[in-house]
């Protein structure tokens, strides 16, 4: 049974592969348009796999430190699965982003036949690296599972399962917070000094072939929203699953039901892939033309089929519907941990509306900061701000709701479910998001290449249908990676007591009592404030390192002006090289220290309070500040990425004529807002993700190596 | 004892409103200068009681219905207390204004005799304000108590006395959630709007006669930071006395020790005033002429003066330094106890010291805004919300240190110490604050009356030291405010378990376990995010409602500008009315909704989890939503009021001839990031304050009525 079971999603998740493969050989056969075309789409490929080669040796380097570390703490059982998730996130990442980088070039000449041929092109680039995404880390986490357990034969919830598994978690997360945060930085870098030296001070259109950032500003896109993207969802779908399964190997008894609960959410997450596949071949433009319907259609598709498709599955996992399980002293039935699924992907379509509304030109949010505009910089950014901050309300509403009942049906592993469900989907949603560097290099390509306007017409309609999807997704990855960080908090407490409560074994933990993490604990309130702060102190790092960056960008491109006045006659083509060199290595260089304090910053918590207060208060702190991360790392996350996108998309408002149109005093301000919307939206607010997660795994790890002493 | 102590304590509140009393005569001899500046002080003074009757009446409103309300439910010995409350911190706010709408011009005429002069009176003004915050508030809570207990025969630890003193404190804050947040709105929504058309439009000075918003903006410095501040200080320091108060019912078990414990912090308040009195007389300009220095000199001379004096005092209520106290299990001596008061008057420096680093022009975070704002708005406002969101780190590490030091001493109730003791010198915390509009008037009459430009430099220079203060002060109004809830949540939780225990008496209680607060329960969690959301929704609201303030302030002032065209031209005085009276409407109008959600929060929390979960998960989700409010509005706070005070100062730092001066392309960018701080440090971060504790009393409040069924 075990060993069928895992075959099949290994086999599952191998079908998402060859979807990948498949569909990659289509996309890569299609028309890649003129010698110039082609031209601009070899630097921006080659830029961006100099940027991606030069961050993967920067994280290599910390990544083999580590790896050193953990053979020494854990063993290499544990190494090697903290390897493959690294590995397979970049993988990920890099296949993803290399289909990304030769798909924009086949966009841009498939619009000069049709919108809906274009849409065909950049959704299936999307929706490879959507799959591979979800394929990989399936996979990763399956069969490094069927290796230990079926054949290295270790029981399923040992510690060195266990330690494995968390360790393939920290893996993924490790790419992920360097991608995500160094991608972020050298996209916002480009773009916003890009557009301040370009649009506002040289007066030239973006993606002007003059603006020698310009190649660097389309490598952004790639690196920052597809291969940054991309590693931020493997690791949430990665660490979710393996919080899912430490948990379940905790909270059970009973062993038949152990074992259970440890395939349900692998066997979830093999199912759903399968249903995001189907999903993608109902992305079809309707004869409205309207490309979002197209897009919404496969994901509508792909939740209600995974739901009808897991109902079964469910029943054959726990033997029925009505058969009685009982995790952690809660009893619940397998009917209702399907109902849990049914609550995580009901959270998911109330992200998805209510990210469109905050961000929608039709809605009223951003047509408030556009007429704010009008009065403008200050009055913009004013009312935009204050949107950021309102738009986190109805979220955090939202999964409450979640949580509150998932938590009635079936206890915390009910949570746990409910985001496994929600994240089932998530190769749909990285599909819908890759999908919007692809359109925007499209639109940049066909300016640069000087295609007619109409081609451009097509591609900013599909670029404009791409802020959207961004800015949706975004909303989907916060949402999941707070429920994947509250399972995380569960399997934290769950493996902390159980650690205490066999302290024979583990003598560390002798003389702990039982842990509560009672809020009127002051070492647990010091917990949630140092937790509380960090979210601030690493969006703040990042808000300052694309400023830094934005400004070096500033000046290497007025000197280029200054230095060859043929550029701006359209006489010499400027050296787009420098500006992308600069970026790599500022965006490198400001990328390791924050990402390292959240990787450092659980150790600290525990080895501070420890001495000032002992082990149990260590403990609770330690505990308390993975959910102080949570709590203001949600409200940081939701309000930069929400209002980031209502930003742009209020100046998109103006621009369509409101207000005065483009180069009106209301578009200027317009532009400001959006500069400020730029890293709020692509690095800070995202990056937050990763870091979330990331306090919490390490806080695992800790745990399991002060376990070995 | 009891008597006599109380009585002293009295007399030394009272010495307080007497220091008040001869100074406010003191400052109202001094000569008022020419007839046109009377003549403006008239206006503003107009204006600024036009505008607080409003509020007030508006307030009282609300304040009868509670009033009626919690005479209903808790009896009239409570509801007088509610009124006490709102009565005093009312008059602190609207005594302290009508001295200072008095003073700005005499500071103004003292200022064409010397900096010393006009320092002497726009202190003095200042003080006035900070003794009756301080005096009134310590003289509320201590007078009630001597009537319920001393003429009353009431217990000290009886329900009936600790019911009443939670009912003052939530009299006093509901007064202060109002006039923050109106204020707030008034002042800010006058500014922005006033600036944005006059000096960014019409190209005219700050403060000029023809700009028809330039008397609303003196009236808004008034209601805004001196009326709105006394308010906060006046409600923190009131209710962090009861909350103290209420600990010690609770958590002492020996009788004796249980009166010295509530006496204690009213006796720590008492001696503390009469030390910031005495600091005030160490104000005086030194020969540098160092304005900064008087004001330091002033609080440290008040800082050492109070742990001299309250050494001996600790000894007296504890009968000796080494005799064993012992608290809910925690044992300690009134050398401790001290030792905590220590604690306080530290975190007190280092945040101040902080809050300069971070808002002063000769340091790295303003100069970094100001180099920024050479690359365009939109790197301006970058870089001061980096540094706003990285301003955050330090305070809360400040925060963290002091409740782990006093924690480590004494326990629960020696945080409890440590934060009466730092809102002890809220006295002269205030008079450094109330100082800066009595300044910054002082500028606008020199500016309006047209007197000779030397008087005008001299105003400037004590503006400047103003806006360093305010931003001073409000680290320390926010990092009080923590620490202040911390001991409310305390006593929440304490007041619960006591209602628990004792269910025989409070039948509402029987049946539940004892609560832990546990973070590993789901109910906690999704208390934490429901608390963690209301700051960022509030804040929100609030930034909204000075965008949509400002913006008709904009409308009006080029309505007048193109109906009248000789006030351009100096012949025409415009209507100055007519900006004044719109923004009090529309701030009274836009400070209900938001001052009523977190009055009403608690409430709804408790509700709908008690439908959901019972009334343990309610008790523990109000329980977590309280802390989620702390933990997120700290950030918010802080962030907001340190980053609004930097971009202040970057605007200075550029005005005063760096990277190009006044009217240069970096200065209008560092306007607007003035413009994006103006609400952030004078509206939505410093109105967070009062929402923090608001929220904790009401809890309070409600499980006092749970109690009464």
């Amino acid at each position: 049974m075990l060993t069928i079971s895992l075959l099949l999603v290994i086999l599952l998740g191998g079908a998402a592969i060859a979807y990948s493969v498949v569909t990659a050989k289509d996309v890569l056969a299609r028309d890649a348009g003129s010698a110039r075309m082609q031209e601009i789409a070899q630097a921006i490929q080659e830029g961006a796999q100099a940027y991606l080669k030069r961050q993967y040796t920067t994280i290599a380097i910390v990544g083999a430190v580590l790896f050193v570390i953990v053979v020494w703490l854990l063993g290499i059982t544990v190494a090697i699965g903290f390897l493959l998730g690294a590995l397979l996130s970049a993988a990920a990442g890099f296949i993803g982003m290399n289909v990304s980088v030769r798909a924009n070039v086949r966009t841009a000449q498939a619009s000069a036949t049709s919108l809906a041929a274009g849409l065909d092109v950049a959704f299936k680039s999307g929706a490879i690296t959507g799959m591979l995404v979800a394929g990989l880390a399936l996979l990763g986490v399956t069969s490094y599972f069927f290796i230990l357990v079926v054949l290295g034969g270790h029981a399923p919830n040992s510690r060195v399962v266990i330690d494995a598994l968390v360790a393939l978690g920290f893996g993924a997360s490790l790419i992920s917070i360097f991608a995500r945060l160094g991608g972020g930085i050298f996209t916002k870098g480009a773009d916003v000094g890009g557009d301040m030296v370009g649009k506002v001070e040289a007066g030239i259109p973006e993606d002007d072939p003059r603006n020698p950032a310009t190649i660097a500003d389309n490598v952004g896109d790639n690196v920052g929203d597809c291969a940054g993207m991309a590693a931020d969802l493997f690791e949430t779908y990665a660490v979710t699953l393996v919080a899912t399964m430490v948990l379940a190997a905790i909270a059970f008894v009973d062993p038949g039901q152990r074992l259970a609960g440890m395939l349900y959410p692998m066997a979830v997450g093999g199912v759903c892939v399968v249903t995001s596949i189907a999903g993608t071949y109902f992305v079809k433009l309707p004869a409205s033309q309207h490309i979002m319907s197209a897009l919404y259609r496969g994901l509508i598709v792909t939740a209600v089929l995974s739901l009808v498709a897991t109902l079964p599955l469910t029943a054959i996992i726990f033997g029925g519907f009505t058969n009685i399980i009982t995790a952690q002293g809660v009893s619940f039935t397998p009917l209702g941990l399907w109902l849990c699924g049914v609550v995580g992907i009901a959270v998911t379509a109330c992200l998805v509306v209510i990210t469109e509304y905050y961000t929608g030109t039709q809605y009223k949010p951003v047509r408030a900061i556009a007429e704010s505009s009008q009065t403008g910089h200050g009055t913009n950014v004013i009312r935009g701000l204050a949107i950021s901050m309102e738009a986190t309300a109805i979220p955090a509403l939202i999964i409450i709701a979640g949580i509150l009942f998932s938590f009635n049906i079936a206890g915390l592993y009910g949570i746990a479910i409910a985001t496994t469900t929600m994240l089932g989907v998530a190769g749909m949603i990285v599909a819908l998001d890759a999908f919007g560097p692809v359109t925007d290099n499209a639109g940049g390509i066909a300016e640069m290449a000087g295609l007619p306007p109409e081609i451009r017409h097509t591609t900013d309609a599909l670029d404009a249908v791409g802020n959207t999807t961004k800015a949706v997704t975004k909303g989907y990855a916060i949402g999941s990676a707070a429920l994947g960080a509250v399972v995380l908090f569960a399997a934290y407490t769950q493996d902390l007591n159980y650690f205490i409560a066999n302290s024979a074994q583990y003598p560390y933990f002798a003389g702990i009592p039982p842990l509560t993490f009672s809020l009127s604990d002051p070492y647990v309130v010091v917990g949630l404030l140092f937790g509380g702060m960090l979210p601030y102190l690493f969006g703040g790092i990042a808000m300052t390192a694309v400023g830094r960056a934005a400004m070096s960008v500033v000046e290497e491109v007025r000197r280029q002006f200054r230095e060859n006045p043929g550029i701006m006659t359209g006489e010499v083509r400027p050296d787009y090289g420098r500006a992308v060199d600069m970026l790599t290595k500022s965006a490198i260089r400001e990328m390791i220290i924050p990402s390292l304090l959240p990787v450092l910053s659980p150790i600290v918590c525990y080895g501070v309070i420890l001495a000032v207060g002992g082990k149990a208060a260590a403990f609770s702190a330690l505990g308390a500040m993975l959910l102080g991360v949570i709590v203001t790392g949600f409200f940081v996350a939701v309000s930069m990425t929400t209002g980031g996108g209502a930003w742009d998309n209020a100046k998109k408002y103006i621009e369509e004529g409101h207000y005065g149109g483009k180069g009106s005093d209301a578009h200027k301000a317009a532009v400001t807002g959006d500069t400020v919307g730029d890293p709020y939206k692509d690095t800070s607010g995202p990056a937050v993700n990763p870091m979330i997660k990331i306090t919490n795994i390490v806080a695992l790890l800790l745990l399991a190596v002060l376990a070995h002493q």
